[in-house]
């Protein structure tokens, strides 16, 4: 087990996953229940995000996020509005892709986060959050909102 | 919910996923721990499987599989082997992939499994185990084994 990777904002981690290489095809690890860093299980399912688009605003209440992504790439922001956070104010930009940044990335409850499609072609976000989608438990601002200082660049697709 | 495909062999099921359309990037389901198909979660990794390119066969002891395919195509095989099945001496081909058939598949305990990739492009199989990967609980048979009445045929890349 590679050490994890620390981030400025409290809560955020990255964990270092195996791909283990095959020529009929590559088997890429994500989560297994004995990892020291699993809690609970609440869903599996994936986002797609095609080049230079983007998904933002999300913040949740009570679900942490993990995510994956074995196909492509993205630009993961957070940024940290908890009163209470030691982090507060803090945003932080962390690209998530193959081969070399191939890491499951926890985004804890409370905070903003949204993505870009920085690949050629579509990536994908495999996400195994700790509770299933419940809508009642998070609230959406849009990509351009004033209140986050992050500007999402354009990209060419 | 959309009903449960039932296929010949005993334990061998099929369930209609969700499939999300946004012009940024598709969602598409998998499982969640309020399915009622839910049993344990052992792990969740992804295999990729390059086009005309197989792996085969194994077995497992204990874990029953739980397939989805959300890029590209597989053709799966799986022959019924167990003493004590109903279904025991059964083949069964299913092929996994959007739009038309992107279906949980679960693959019991005690059945022979392997899949070949089918699309122009890789495939991805993300799979949802109810144990995480023990090596001492499979078996493996190689892929031409002529105590499977499978022949896997060669398919141009």
């Amino acid at each position: 087990m590679t050490d994890a990777i620390h981030f400025k904002i409290e809560g955020l981690a990255g964990y270092p996953l195996r791909q283990i290489e095959d020529p009929r095809g590559d088997v890429l690890h994500m989560l297994r229940s004995d990892n020291p860093y699993f809690t609970v299980f609440g869903e599996i399912y994936f986002s797609f995000i095609n080049p230079g688009m983007v998904k933002a605003w999300k913040k949740h209440y009570k679900m942490t996020q993990r995510f994956a992504v074995p196909v492509g790439r993205i630009r993961l922001v957070v940024f940290d509005g908890r009163e209470n956070s030691p982090s507060k104010g803090t945003l932080e930009i962390v690209e998530i892709g193959r081969p070399d940044q191939y890491h499951l990335v926890t985004i804890p409850p409370g905070v903003w986060y949204g993505f870009q499609g920085i690949s050629r072609g579509p990536a994908m976000i495999a996400n195994s959050p700790d509770i299933p989608h419940d809508p009642s438990e998070s609230v959406r601002l849009p990509e351009h909102d004033p209140t986050i200082p992050y500007h999402w660049p354009p990209i060419k697709a």
